[in-house]
């Protein structure tokens, strides 16, 4: 088992013990180690502490824990810190790859195995560390693995100290703050969707699948709510609708709701990705005609590989014809409706009934930041208010409609909030929208840089609409060969061995993925604001770097 | 607009300053304010900066935003640190109440509403202060208010390091940690459930009411496969049974899932709250009879409101007899597995099918924690799955089997193991037991203390099962009054009273609840592990202090 050498001692420390005679150093020391009360507030600072003989049971509530405690988080500060540090840091690593079985087996000591004795505070900061080296860096400048991407200072101020207060947000009474900054996050991010005065409802969730999943059960219960009592077995056949490029959380919904997934229509797209809205007519025509009740129609605001927008308003005219509830599934998208240069990709957004938007994808808020917003105030309350007598009493002595907890699916909610609210605060409006525009410009040179440049084939035509640029690395040996069998074979093959080996070196990441007839193509994304156009550059460099012999 | 002053310099700074030659002085300063890098790895430690003019613009990535982002989040840990020390302090209080109105009007220009530009990181940090200010010391020895409670410090060096990492569950790819860390970790719970080798399956999921969700999803999926396809008008009327002292979550899930709430059997328990067998028995006959399929029982480990354990084995016996899926809820009970002493509460759990355990409630692991524990593996796949070629590729280098998305009703999901697994590494086992035998002896201390004490009544005979303690204080006015509408009206006004009179003054903080035809009455609950004995004899002090004159 690995054991770190106690920590080095600060070098002012041991610049004093060098310079000062013995009184003068003694008192210099005492000053440095001890806590300074002078500011009103003790202020701690880190200092030489032996952890090897120290144990979780001689941290706070333990009496005389303070100083050991607060040595103990300032130690992984400082680990967390150094990790921050080089995560910014282009000469470091997006991460450091092993497999499974290599892990499990334990790298350098690195036991993942739980004991029934404990391990001591030394091993516990030897633990974080060796988690971090082994992880991946998501807020690393060159990594575009996910709609998720970044590292956003002051949202993770936020989480910390989210993680500090450990509070739940079922009722005003234990989280008064954050229930509110939720009502009021919530208004403003309805306002900015379009409705008036933001009226409406909503509520964070954990992810834009449960998000999704709301807006059905929502759509359920607006239409046939005695669904709620007596099940499904009390609706006709509902239909739902959404396009085959949008996300698979509309699936899990139907499957998971009882409704079932055959019962989900899937609903053609044009070369582009985005919902023909013909196709939605006549497949509702083709339910009503089958006696099946349409009854969901969801447009996807940015589709998770194409990043395409759905045109809403042309859904949105045959979901009123028909009455049907329109849900926007803007998890991906929605963080465009801060940019007045992108918003128009959102049209008509203000007449669904209801919104998921993702603000830890394209917003840069830590994971997991999700809202379901919903036009129709009640809604989420009758449909999933179960009225709890020991958790939401009616004679408490504040304004109980504060409590949100009988919304939920959820009975205890994470504190989603807080992240999102201190960035707003700190960013403004316009920060967030700087953001966006800066990523939508950043992918437009991607796209200019690759769509006629040798070797390169565009997944789709013309310029993204979102920050998806969707295309095929061809190898020189391939360049050659004619469309056909072998070379969708072949060129099937490329993506996976250039991320394996992009892995290998941890240089940068990058997705792929197979679309329907398409074989395997990369699809980048930019949501990370670390990035710049010198890292487009080198994921350029570095996949013909690596593809080149294929 | 509240400004703060600039932080106070460090007395270490200005002892320097007093006291040494301009030279000494100007090295010693610079020794102080810069990052030493003779330990390998730089350290940091806060120095006196003006954050009124820098703005979260001017952090990482910003060119040279590096000694700005280091400074700003050691101020930050500054705040939470003071926060913690404050947090176990009994002479601070729990909270300091404000209602609704108060706290959205703008307290001492703490101001929730958000704006278009961007505040300075001097605000950022008056507002962190104030969010901590205007909330709930849940960790405060004397927060009894919730099931979770308590604020353990390995823990929450596990949360800081989880957001700063800041990655998702759903792919080995980009959490090859976290993914083994969960899978080690579910299998010691399996293992500590009683299923030979740890085997089976699970996730950890956000919170028992979905994880109780997932149970009532697998269980439909295990007899009536086709209806993830075909939806419930696939499956004859489906039954499920609870107990009327179970958690509202099993009525959510019924009513979400499609069951509809009428489905939903509510089971009769004795007066401590424990499922009476025959009474399941006889309604599952009776289910029968009239030609529906009884599909699901719960039984909960630990009710939320009296702490009571049904009969697991006796239950078991009937589900196997009519072939009906077992689900233990042991949200809040889960943790006595832990104990030798008082896990046999739980005998028979290995019998169930599926299991909820939440550590975020009686193992005192931060929010959120909550696992779902399946017996037989590959339903929780075959349940969810949808296989999205975006995110699971079977091309990848590595044995995606590791990739666990694909199990989860969500896309995203949050890294909720880490900070468990941290404490599990930092207590070991044992720890874990100490920690659960010690509040279980603590909520006897408080049953013996007032189970004959006057003016109590308990609202159930008998030592408590779990750390529950329900209990009526009568305010001498009412003693002498006999059983009848009028001292059951008065003495429902009690607890909300004094609850009230609780939190105005900030003191402690305890939950009641009516139950059927019991009036209010507090339900004492003991999972804080700074809580000691003399808090209680604190809170039943208190309880008389302000309940006397009412």
């Amino acid at each position: 088992r690995k054991r770190r050498a106690p920590a080095n001692i600060y070098g002012a420390l041991r610049f004093l013990q060098k310079n000062n005679s013995m009184d003068e150093r003694s008192r210099m020391v005492k000053n440095l180690l001890s806590c300074d009360n002078s500011g009103g507030e003790a202020r701690f600072r880190r200092t030489e502490i032996d952890f090897s003989n120290m144990f979780a049971r001689d941290l706070l509530p333990a009496k005389n824990g303070e100083e050991q405690t607060m040595q103990f988080l300032l130690e992984v500060v400082e680990i967390l810190t150094n990790y921050i540090r080089k995560t910014f840091d282009r000469s470091t690593k997006v991460l450091d790859f092993h497999h499974p079985h290599q892990l499990l087996e334990g790298m350098e000591g690195f036991n993942l195995e739980l004991s029934d004795q404990p391990e001591s505070l030394e091993q516990i900061l030897v633990d974080c560390r060796d988690t971090l080296k082994y992880g991946v860096r998501t807020g690393h400048p060159r990594f575009f693995n996910q709609l998720s991407t970044g590292l956003d200072i002051v949202g993770l101020a936020g989480e910390w100290l989210t993680s500090t207060a450990n509070t739940n947000m079922f009722t005003y009474e234990i989280a008064p703050v954050f229930v509110l900054m939720e009502q009021l996050t919530l208004k403003k991010m309805r306002e900015i969707v379009g409705w008036p005065d933001g009226e409406g409802d909503g509520i964070f969730s954990p992810g834009g699948a449960i998000s999704n999943m709301y807006s059905v059960m929502i759509a359920r219960y607006k239409f046939f709510p005695e669904v709620k009592t007596k099940g499904m077995a009390a609706a006709p056949r509902l239909i739902l609708f959404t396009s085959e490029h949008s996300h698979y959380s509309i699936k899990k919904a139907s499957a998971a709701l009882g409704f079932g997934t055959e019962n989900l229509i899937l609903l053609k797209t044009d070369e582009r990705g985005r919902v023909i809205p013909a196709d939605l007519e006549a497949k509702v025509i083709d339910a009503k005609q089958k006696g099946f009740v349409p009854l969901f129609v969801n447009a996807t605001a940015g589709t998770t590989v194409y990043g395409a927008f759905d045109p809403i308003n042309e859904i949105a005219d045959i979901c009123e014809k028909y009455n049907i509830w329109l849900h926007v599934d803007g998890a991906w998208g929605g963080g465009l409706l801060m940019s007045r240069k992108h918003r128009h990709k959102l049209s008509g957004v203000e007449r669904a009934n209801s919104v998921t938007w993702n603000p830890h994808k394209m917003m840069g808020v830590p994971l997991q930041c999700s809202a379901i917003l919903v036009r129709e105030r009640g809604l989420l309350q009758g449909c999933n208010s179960m009225c709890a007598g020991y958790l939401f009493q009616p004679d408490k002595q504040y304004d109980v409609t504060y409590d949100t907890g009988d919304k939920a699916i959820q009975c205890g909610r994470h504190v989603d909030i807080f992240k999102f609210w201190l960035m707003w605060k700190a960013k403004g409006t316009v920060g967030f929208e700087q953001h966006i525009d800066k990523c939508l410009d950043l992918s437009a040179y991607l796209y200019n840089k690759i769509k006629n440049r040798e070797g390169y084939e565009m997944v789709f035509q013309g310029e993204p609409q979102h920050t998806n640029v969707c295309f095929w690395y061809i190898p020189p040996s391939l360049r050659g060969l004619p469309d056909g069998a072998e070379r969708r074979e072949r060129l099937h093959k490329v993506a996976p061995k250039i991320k394996a080996m992009m892995m290998e070196s941890g240089t940068t990441m990058v997705g792929y993925q197979p679309q329907g007839e398409k074989v395997n193509f990369f699809r980048m994304v930019i949501s990370n604001p670390a990035a710049t156009r010198s890292d487009i550059d080198f994921l350029i460099d570095e996949i013909e770097r690596l593809g080149n012999d294929l």
